[in-house]
């Protein structure tokens, strides 16, 4: 790390400066600059305590990182891409893996049509949330078990394989019976004792990234995943709060493309939350396969307008196939197979 | 709510959604204006679908909720301010609460020090972590259950209530039995799971605002509690997520103004993690006080250098004694009892 | 308009809303629903006053627009795509147009030998800034008349057409004078007398989206240029604020989405100030053209490492040349003509 | 600065680095640690040009700067406060200053109506606009310079001292000729020619922070005047843009805490911009004045409901009377007159 001294500070000062850094373990190296000094921390700084406690002291101005934080998250340690096999289907490589389905299952008929309904189309992995976190409490929450056995009844008749979120540590070993992937939702992605149940249940696990959450600190989320364990981590951007409100997210497609580049896991694209209109989903999804993305995970539901959770996003199955069909050229183009 | 439709709709197209409307169970009364159309769905939008799903079809334009989503925390529900009873502490009302400690109970010797020091200076109620939600796995997580056992050493010795942060569902009893006050974290703020752990636990509850929560959603958090059976809820404003870099969030004071207006629930300040910085803390805590916050919550440490978690954002005894002496005339011109 | 009516306001309350209304030049016509009451405000919202004052009233609880704010810009008022000539250049339609070359003007040297190899890697329009808005007044403020010369020259040597910046109305002839594109910076994008003298200019305007505007506020500037009589604007979406630090900016693809939806104006991408990073520039090309860009604006500087301004996020002629190559096929997808 | 290189990079590519250095004029000095080198250069930042471009190089991972920007807006180059002298009204020092008015001029018996209520509230300072920065080309765009003898006419009655914004260059002559103080609104914030045009006319420039500027940003603008000659510099925070929608920006009172450190600049809030909402400007002043603001610039008109311009954050002048009342204890307890 890097601790910037403040100017006219006393030889004293930086004197006190040093012996704090030795003390936390590191070997400090001062450089006098012709305005003022700083402090180079020697050592590896993933395994020492922080030095930000340091701008405690009055004549620390500001303490700079040098190394990034994840590890076994990051490309580096890695090199080749991670491919995660999902109840024999794989995500990442050169597969361009398509997740369709409800936001919520309502019932059998609903879920059975759109499985069917985005089978056809390409998807190979169903999603439908069995246990809904709402931001209200006066909100459909999902059917819970109900719903993972409907999810069941989807994945015998199609062979779909299954993607649906957990929302506790309690409920982690019931999804999990249920499903081949889980998925851990924007607001619990920083829930760590969630990541911690998640990673246990040796499940591959889809992880989106938080509202308001920067690459970092997702990477570290991704990393609670892999240090406890889980090499089977999915990476999932579904749009950043921002001022904007056109649209209901910010689909941070340059984040697709960072998080290709840092680490090794693949990263999915979820276009429906990522803006929260139908109307824009086709059309991100373009955007996600040209950006490097490994598959998207679009909401797909038969009558939307009558959906019970999030219908202003959801595509009827029509909309759907179309979507998948002038989707095809792009992800050829990125060199990827549908 | 209010569904405007698009500009040049056919009567069909209108008359489609009114009967998507009268489906949903509203009752809908058409405006037809110069321009455009515009559908008011009446009945009670907090135990009716939301209309939102109604942009899934190509004629609605946009869909404009009316009521306020949330009730028992309203202040209309309840038009005088809730005081809440910490071990014999009062929240709200006149008074004017101090909580203060370390951010993470690190050991017997560093929290004895500091839960005497903020005693003497005028805090009524210790906080300090013992268990640590951490941006990244390698960095202290807590103490965990020995951090427990020194948080009730300290109240055994200095008579200060008790507020700590509960991580997980499974550990609410074990946190509940020891902490006066459970707090829950801005990452955990939408984490429904332990909201509803937390209401059944009985114990008062503060709720941090999440990092990009707006007000709504945060007085709907509060609202999962109360609608648990929980009225003990007290808010806290801890800084959101912006693009400013001088301070780690920015302190929103203007919600804690529009929080006392739309709820009856007490409102406590974390100037602490709010900017992320000990040279701001001192002043903004006289800011809070001066737009109606019922207290404070900050960090104090013997030894901010050497801090296990956040030491450049705590302040030192000395500060803090400091800190309260500054305060008390505009506590005093808030009208409240320090 | 909507204007919500608080719960519980007697009617003589509602009675003075509306004679408000009635004297703001609308109709009034309340609908009393089973919890509150709404009045909508029949009447043209463009050409009346906003009632957005009558928030003013305490009885009045919040006033909700119907209709948009923008016409000329609307893609109602003109369906077909707007195709805009810059001096023989077509920018709409099928054309993919590439806008390339140094973020600023430095030499002659330095320019002809971008220009050279923009033009050969595909581009028609050279980009150079001969008056730079730099954050500080002591970086490198450009050339001025000078640069304005050197791209003269660059355009009689390679036939490629310019567009370079203009920051003061007082500039406008001068820059007019050169440029086949006037470009208008983020920091300017709601300097209304600038938009006002670029209008009046008759030249081809780019407009590029403020740091923090909300579409509806860009489409507002587009409208300034229209309603002041130049038809001729191009959008250029470049990237918002927010909290992601790992790119400079956060480039908003869906904004591309939107505005080629909401407007009849083309839509270019500068990913080079979206993200800031030379090493994601190749990539979000790529989601540009898939998402329904116009065309793209990239900075490429023969040395990057020794640029004036921004050379972190300028490639050099081999790094564009393999970018246009590699962004073929995604324009092709799109079914646009390079 | 501090220039990290990305690990495992071979020498040549470190000395590489530390030639590019070199020729750009710093003195270069390598550190190399356990798992990553990092070069220091060492040299007055302020005065060369910014190594930022050497990230185009593929072996430098960041480049993190250590000095400030700004220079004479700092606090060291100046450690006592400015006070600045507007047509004899003092601002900074011990005084607490109001200025209050109606957002936009539109009349003379409104402007006089308001200026006789805020002078015997206590208001010293007049504000209206006689130019206004409108979203919407359709909308109010002020009175021009009807406005500004207007303006005249109060000061003339009632003795308070004049701001008003300027919105181009070109009214910079016109509007110092009648304004105390020169106001530049968040729009123009960085429209760098307008704050050089504004420093040569000598007058005070009250200078807005723009929607999403950050401190350092809004501390170089104020740099912008101060270099170019004028050293009659006042600060307004007037609130960020952030994703909270209960106000209409997010009033951000820490940055007057950290400007009032960081410079010798007086520091002001302007509370009706800042949220937006007439019904929380009140808790909004005495937040300010806490946190150590040196004044107040607050939007007061006769009837609010039928303002031409922002009526929903106006106050009429019983509410702005009672606002200072209200304000004196606060203003007391910060040491400051009023």
């Amino acid at each position: 790390m890097i601790i910037v001294i403040r100017p006219h500070s006393p030889p004293d000062k930086v004197e006190e400066v040093i012996r704090e850094i030795t003390q936390l373990g590191y070997n400090a190296s001062p450089i006098r600059g012709e305005y003022q000094t700083v402090v180079a921390a020697i050592g590896d700084e993933t395994t020492r305590a922080s030095l930000e406690s340091l701008t405690a002291l009055p004549q620390v101005e500001r303490v700079l990182r040098v190394q990034k934080r994840y590890k076994l998250a990051s490309r580096e340690s890695q090199p080749d891409g991670t491919v995660i096999d999902a109840g024999g289907v794989k995500i990442g490589g050169d597969n361009f893996v398509l997740m369709a389905g409800p936001c919520s299952v309502e019932s059998e008929e609903q879920l059975l049509a759109t499985a069917r309904a985005v089978k056809a189309a390409g998807a190979t992995i169903l999603r439908g949330g069995a246990y809904k976190p709402r931001t209200s409490p006066y909100e459909f929450q999902g059917l819970g078990p109900e719903g993972l056995r409907l999810l069941e009844t989807a994945r015998a008749e199609t062979g779909l394989r299954i993607i649906t979120e957990v929302l506790g540590e309690n409920d982690v070993d019931l999804v999990a019976a249920t499903a081949d992937i889980l998925q851990i939702g924007a607001r619990n992605a920083q829930n760590f004792q969630l990541l911690i149940a998640c990673a246990r249940s040796g499940k591959p696990v889809l992880l989106k990234r938080g509202m308001s959450m920067r690459i970092e600190e997702w990477l570290l989320a991704a990393e609670y995943l892999l240090a406890h364990g889980n090499p089977n981590v999915i990476l999932c951007e579904r749009g950043i709060r921002t001022f904007e409100n056109y649209t209901r997210n910010t689909l941070d497609l340059s984040a697709v493309a960072v998080a290709k580049q840092e680490t090794h896991l693949p990263v999915i694209v979820d276009p429906s939350q990522g803006c929260g209109r139908a109307d824009l989903v086709k059309i991100l999804c373009r955007g996600a396969a040209a950006v490097g993305a490994d598959g998207l995970i679009v909401e797909v539901h038969p009558h939307p307008a009558e959906a019970l959770s999030d219908g202003q996003q959801q595509l009827d199955p029509d909309a759907f196939r179309e979507l998948v069909a002038g989707l095809r050229p792009f992800v050829s183009a990125a060199g990827r197979v549908l």
